[in-house]
């Protein structure tokens, strides 16, 4: 088996379903990895360290980076966060695809790194900002402050959407996922992302003359 | 609407599954047109004109060829084969992407010609050469030497695989056409393939600002 691992980067504004999205994708391939980010934020109730996030000081964070042990890094209202590079670079060589839930900056480094050409992006849209805000307030976590910088964010992540591979709007969750799977099934189907099929071609040609 | 339909070439050895392949995905697809080719040959029975081939002579053949009628043509066992543009042309202008059911030769003209990146290829192989000669021989319409014959263009055939987009290897029908599906599916969620999204993205960012 030489086929190399995909990286699948998954960006969308908060709140237009991405987290239940990759959740789905998981469950429907449980060899599909996910790469869990680092960061310098405090966990909040019900997140556990190495599951949800990487929990680091700032000061094992800077030192990652500077060992350039981060795939990517941003800082996001005041905080980092970044990719570990080792097991995405694991995943890859033994040939098992790594999903990255981040957002435009992390897709444009992951894209920009030595691994772009294995990356296959996708970015998800909401119906409409209001349904978003509406979703936002429906989690009842934050204040209208907060929201309004949520939105203003969002505003920034989807000013990116054409940087993506593929685009989704997600009007149906159940109908979003379904594409999310075809857009596996088909990368996974491309000639050039397929290990082993020189091997398999050249048996077959010799095969009735042996 | 100003998606510009796909040109979807499926190529592969006779008896690999192709016009089994080809059908099912126009049953799932009624909006999938199919490039229905222009032949020199004889009709075998059962075939009709204008469905099976557009049964022409070799002077009407030639000079729609003469006058670039021809999305790509070719030779084969001393009878011509061609693709009509004027119908794709149409297809693409509407939005509706087209079937093409071409050789190696067919696959190249097509993707070197102006409409090339609209191209979406394909190759069908077959799990064994043998199993394919079994299904060549249990149509029971050939002669050994017809079969031979067929036998070595399925190998010539075959030796071009490196040059699609995608490469399914047919071991069952379902699953080959799940995988087409698929498919069709993902090269439509392509950012560069949807028409109206900047449109749409345009709005939704104005939405809450009227």
């Amino acid at each position: 088996m030489d086929r190399t691992g995909l990286l699948i980067i998954l960006s969308s504004p908060s709140g237009a379903g991405k987290s239940t999205l990759a959740r789905r994708l998981m469950e429907w391939d449980p060899a599909l990895g996910f790469s869990v980010s680092a960061t310098t934020r405090s966990p909040r109730p019900g997140e556990v360290d190495g599951q949800h996030y990487h929990f680091t000081s700032q000061q094992e964070f800077r030192a990652m980076v500077e060992a350039g042990q981060m795939l990517e890094h941003a800082e996001v209202f005041g905080n980092f966060y970044g990719s570990p590079r080792a097991p995405v670079e694991t995943a890859m060589r033994e040939g098992r695809d790594t999903l990255f839930d981040v957002d435009w900056q992390g897709g444009q480094q992951i894209r920009a790194s030595a691994l772009g050409g294995h990356v296959v992006s996708i970015f998800v849209l909401p119906p409409s900002l209001s349904e978003l805000e509406r979703r936002l307030r429906a989690r009842g976590q934050d204040s209208a402050e907060v929201i309004e910088g949520r939105m203003e964010k969002s505003r920034a992540e989807i000013s990116h959407w054409a940087e993506y591979d593929y685009v989704l709007v997600n009007d149906d969750l159940d109908e979003t996922e379904a594409r999310l799977r075809a857009i596996l099934t088909a990368e996974r189907l491309r000639r050039d992302r397929q290990g082993g099929l020189g091997t398999f071609v050249k048996r077959l040609m010799e095969e009735d003359r042996r």
